[in-house]
């Protein structure tokens, strides 16, 4: 499977969990996701159109996605509401940014993010897409980054994940 | 409120619905967004980006997710499936490429749809990016159309949503 468009994304999330929450990621076995299920209760959803295209979402345990927006804002939210939403949305964008500058030669921009809530959702990516499930822990649990993407990956020698 | 990019994202709803699935929308009074409550259990995202960057949502009652890919794929599927995610993220596709089409004068490209099922999922934009909220109905229920967007429309001479 190639994977040149899931490096950068990956590199670019521990790089923005440090610098931004001061958050060390480690990351866990990757697998081919089996189904759609988000597992996690908040997921940041970034696209990436130009000579491909690409999807990053980042999801979060409950926990996790309070803790990351308390770090930004300064506040401890009280619930999931629309601070957490803007907070997750504004990684997934930095994330997704710092891939794109890793993959200047296809000319990506980035859309909005959007940010789904609620225990019981799961994300599909279309069936001709193959997308990559990266599980990552931290010290406030888990942490999952999600690429799918279409195109024609050329030659960069990168052999393989991180 | 500028809606420079929600008129092409209406028309080619309608236009899609009409020509792939052979049902008409009826729409209703749109209104901004007050909450992310998607309120329907079937949602296909898309994104556009270029010299304006814009998301389109694509949302559906449970019965309607499932006659909508009947009629894709002349087979009645028995839940929501792959089947159901992949004619629902088909279905915003087009209605994002048709409404491309309309925009050329921001060089928009789209992103991969991901459709997200669950009866409890709601769906944040960033607070910095206006949201409207278009119901429609047909013969299957509700049909709601969410278009997000930042950019600064020029002068296109559109006064009114359709």
């Amino acid at each position: 499977m190639k994977v040149e468009y899931v490096n950068p994304v990956l590199r670019s999330a521990v790089s923005v969990f440090s610098t931004m929450l001061n958050c060390e990621l480690t990351r866990q076995d990757l697998f081919l996701k089996d189904d759609s299920k988000a597992l996690h209760e908040v997921s940041g959803i970034i696209g990436l159109s130009g000579k491909a295209k690409g999807t990053v979402v980042l999801s979060l345990y409950r926990e996790a996605a309070l803790r990351a927006t308390e770090v930004m804002l300064q506040v401890r939210p009280d619930s999931i509401n629309s601070d957490v939403t803007d907070a997750i949305g504004e990684l997934t964008n930095m994330i997704a940014g710092a891939a794109k500058a890793q993959l200047e030669q296809y000319e990506l921009s980035i859309t909005l993010s959007t940010v789904i809530t609620g225990k019981g959702h799961s994300i599909g990516f279309p069936s001709g897409a193959p997308a990559l499930y990266i599980p990552f822990e931290c010290e406030w649990g888990g942490v999952v980054v999600q690429v799918g993407y279409v195109g024609q990956p050329n030659q960069m020698a990168e052999p393989a994940v991180m």
